[in-house]
């Protein structure tokens, strides 16, 4: 997975029927010490986080799983909301 | 998933006989202003874009639910089209 | 799915047992312009292409569907060959 | 798979609900000569790992299986500690 | 896939269960020309390659088909030896 911090949110009208409902943000990647990296993807976001917050983000088919749903076509998903990282 | 324009169709004769039917178009990754990357796909689109629109393209094997059949040989699909980008 | 050119065959006699009987040939990633990129992946070909021919690559565990065996441990396929691109 | 070195442990307590009692770790890629690549991402870690350990970190889909959960919406995960490199 | 020449054996003790007997090794990217390109990974050995060989590497969730096991947590295995590519 990776790190990412939550920029945007990003609205689509018209979109895939499995879809409906699901809201998608646009997220920055981040380094290790929390820096911005300037890679974007766009994720699906079954939790309701916030601009700004960082965020784990899982990539690939798996995905689909964290909203619950097998037919969704997507392949970024946030699945938790980091509250630190300890050494 | 990616944030990408439409720059071209992608005509295809012969073709994997599941993919009969199916439009492809040549898209570019954007960056998160709008700007082109120069990162070219090829993506399966079954919502029917215009040249010029921005579209939330999935990558990888879950992009054959967006075409609804499981035996569709792609790696990438449009699942929507961007309204706006709202902070 | 990504536009490649076919550059070489590759021949490998001893393979998994799943892909005897299927053809592997040497691609160059393009750029949009038809500018060769200097990325190569090896990808399986059902379709028979040429040296030289501009084709549709599909990336990932769906690839196994293009040669219709699931069991197949490949990771790359032809899809089409292009026939030209239109604005 | 990819071989990485342990930095940090990652805390999440707003989380998918499959990832319950599931340890995250922050692991640094390395280069084959054990040096720090300064690419990071995050991994389930079903054994155990040690801050500066080296491990064999799989990536995509199939990660879930390291934790033996289906339904787990992970991308990455440790499926080894490496004792050496021999020749 | 991708051309890879073997570089090392890659030795744990501390593994997942599903992964017990499976041999892995570091192999490295190579370019067209078969020049090195400093890219390593890790990959599971069901053929039992020698140090400089060059091999195909498939990559991604079906690598697991390549050792017979869906529950094996890998991402590359090898999949043929290479004899030679012929234009």
């Amino acid at each position: 997975m990776i790190l990412c911090k939550v920029r945007d949110k990003c609205v689509s009208t018209i979109k895939n029927k499995e879809l409906t409902g699901i809201s998608f943000i646009i997220v920055e990647k981040m380094d290790r010490n929390g820096e911005a990296s300037g890679d974007y993807l766009v994720a699906a976001d079954p939790i309701g986080c916030g601009v700004g917050e960082t965020v784990i983000i899982t990539v690939g088919s798996i995905a689909r799983t964290a909203i619950s749903n097998d037919k969704a076509p997507i392949d970024a998903a946030v699945i938790g909301i980091v509250d630190s990282k300890e050494k």
